[in-house]
């Protein structure tokens, strides 16, 4: 997002109450945020264009939120929180031998980015990139969410071990940790390359390595 | 960079001389670009941080650069000669073994983040993350080093088939994919992170990956 010189007429405590605001104007706002910036950077977009996008008027932005920083902070929690719940869907599917939760759920990131033309990617990895433009409030908010992610990695990994499919003496953290550095890379270069290459041979790499341990 | 209406006083043919312009006023900005550009982001970075980085007045930039989006074109193919540069010193290297020359190049990167606080990563894996709010025209140019360095990184693993450090069975070319889609995304997580954690651990991954093949 641009520099703007944000007006600050939000008031401490709830939101007043608006009539003029339809109810969810506050998670419209936040959806087209996560559209955006999935695709953009926070430094090149300005806040006219979610607006834009969420058929919001500029009012009605600073009534819910502070700042167009405190509104990054609520967009890296909103996608933690969906994130989360989407990793949970893969990696706790009991249906699936646990490698293959993890295949499932790189299969289903790669048909999301299909979907959208590889033009989308992930949040937390733009404004991890762009991290020497951002306020310095979002490092450890964009760090805590890659250590979340992790450890929900890690415990599929265990699982893994412990059904036999990877040797137990692999350091399952440290595994889940090589996985989200090496999965942001592919999801970098996929669209950059429009394409889903860089998401299979990195996954192919990995269970590679994987099965090695 | 911001969005900017530029003026274009550039004449067709060789630039004419201006005697108040001091030889290598042009390199002088490409320096000062790569500088800020490893370490912010394009959309973030405003012609006059460049200008004033440099020490050069507006009117010398549109003198060698019709745009931005030329200037930026200009600072890829600079960063590419140099890093080509700089990846053949460390792959032919013939003084270390094939492997070695890979983790040499690893750990010379490394100190070079850490010696700017981990601030500057990669001008083509930032430019790479931002392509969605840049130019067209910057992207098969971006891809088109991707690929360069592929090359120069499958030559360096074959010199370790050939050397018997490596299974002589593995795809080269597609570890080298692996490799700098991994790389990248380790530059990305050592700047959020400022540590070299990540570099070190995609590296680990990557050697057992290649040990194993």
């Amino acid at each position: 997002m641009r520099a703007e010189t944000a007006p600050n007429p939000r008031k401490r405590g709830r939101p007043r109450k608006d009539p003029s605001l339809p109810d969810g104007t506050r998670e419209r706002l936040l959806r087209a945020g996560l559209a955006v910036l999935t695709e953009k950077g926070f430094s090149a977009v300005g806040i006219e264009e979610i607006l834009s996008a969420a058929g919001v008027p500029k009012g009605s932005f600073y009534h819910y939120f502070e700042s167009k920083e405190a509104f990054g902070l609520a967009l890296i929690d909103a996608y933690a929180a969906y994130f989360a719940a989407k990793l949970d869907r893969w990696f706790f599917d009991e249906s699936l031998a646990p490698l293959e939760r993890l295949k499932a759920f790189a299969a289903d990131a790669e048909a999301g980015m299909a979907k959208f033309g590889f033009r989308r990617g992930c949040l937390v990895g733009n404004l991890g990139q762009e991290m020497g433009s951002l306020p310095e409030s979002f490092r450890a908010r964009i760090a805590g969410v890659f250590t979340d992610w992790e450890a929900r990695t890690a415990a599929c990994l265990r699982a893994a071990q412990a059904a036999g499919e990877i040797a137990p003496e692999g350091d399952a953290e440290r595994l889940a940790r090589h996985f989200w550095i090496g999965w942001e890379g592919a999801v970098l270069r996929a669209k950059l390359d429009q394409s889903s290459a860089a998401l299979e041979i990195f996954m192919e790499g990995f269970m590679a390595l994987l099965e090695r341990k």
